[in-house]
């Protein structure tokens, strides 16, 4: 059994989407955020009291979007994952680390610094530039989804599950309003997706089991 | 011919890396930093103005961790990379993200707020607050380099050119001062590879023919 840790809406959310779009069983532990502060038992799992952490057999992973792919690999072959033989393989993989690297960070410190940090400690300078940063980046998904349902391969892909997560924390930040019209409604697809919606509802219905606190993403400032 | 766009010791140099790792053909491009700033005509190439800029055919890439898997695949069967039947295939895409996503943009963020933004603009609080956070995280590095020679697989593979380039940085920030012995060796130990050097020689002497100034990274703050 797979087991994943997982705060609500959290970069952790990607490989809860991707586990219920490859329709895997598993147990999902969510944590209050951040769980460094709020469960310290949680460093004696994982050392970083990072999430994700993702435990299958004897392997460990806390890369969201790493995840993704080890999953896809591991229980396909599946449409989710391309192969190096098609000519977007590429593509695929560049996307799946883009959605991460270029476009969750930013979007980590427009939190902090304007939610998470107490008021002395907030920075409007860094969640201007941020922000600004996190929309001109966007921009290489804006020019692809004006021509295209999905990021690459003609199918829904692990590469929109990565990108995808970061347009869901866009939207939870009130960035989404800045989204250009072929972006808001690729969202709106995504959003749309039975995975989707299935790993929300799996994330509502164990905090609420659990008393798990309330959505850092979605926190009043 | 695979072309490569890079900027001296930026995020770039993990493909240039890689690409000496497996001693393929290659045409460098080396830019001034940032080249949204200081080669404009760049963006009619790449309209996101970032480094690295890959073109392999019809393949065109911008994230570094990402070519360096593309690579592997693409130009393997090779070593450097860990195949999906090996105990450290989910280790080795960790490692691979975790090198960039986690230890990358931390350093990024000193290095903008404590040198590359004008005197107003800077930020000793994001500094120290990054400079800690990407220390904290590096404990994941500390941990392993301790017991063993590389990341993972028990060789080097692409996810110590990941990791590997974020000790660089860092290398070049002033925070390896901080670095634990282990990861000091293991840095020491990739630092005197012969790609890794072979690398460092290819951006210098394009750097030196084209006429392109010094090393935002090693620049005085």
């Amino acid at each position: 059994m797979i087991t994943l840790y997982h705060c609500a809406s959290a970069r952790s959310f990607r490989p809860l989407w991707m586990l219920e779009e490859l329709g895997l069983a598993y147990d999902l532990k969510m944590l209050p955020f951040p769980p460094r502060m709020f469960a310290k038992d949680y460093l004696a799992i994982n050392p970083l009291g990072t999430i994700p952490y993702l435990i299958d057999g004897e392997t460990r992973m806390t890369e969201s979007a790493g995840i993704c792919h080890y999953l896809g690999i591991k229980y396909g072959p599946t449409p989710l994952t391309v192969a190096p033989e098609e000519a977007d393989y590429g593509a695929y993989l560049n996307w799946l680390h883009f959605g991460e690297a270029t476009l969750t960070f930013p979007q980590a410190l427009v939190l902090r610094y304007s939610r998470l940090e107490p008021p002395e400690r907030r920075s409007p300078q860094v969640v201007e530039d941020y922000s600004r940063w996190f929309l001109g980046r966007l921009r290489a998904v804006d020019a692809v989804v004006a021509a295209q349902e999905t990021l690459c391969a003609g199918r829904f892909t692990a590469a929109d599950v990565s990108v995808g997560y970061a347009l869901m924390l866009a939207n939870n930040l009130g960035l989404a309003r800045e989204f250009v019209p072929a972006t808001q409604a690729y969202w709106q697809r995504l959003a749309a997706r039975r995975a989707f919606l299935r790993a929300l509802a799996a994330q509502e219905e164990t905090a609420r089991r659990d008393g798990i606190g309330q959505d850092p993403t979605k926190k009043a400032g």
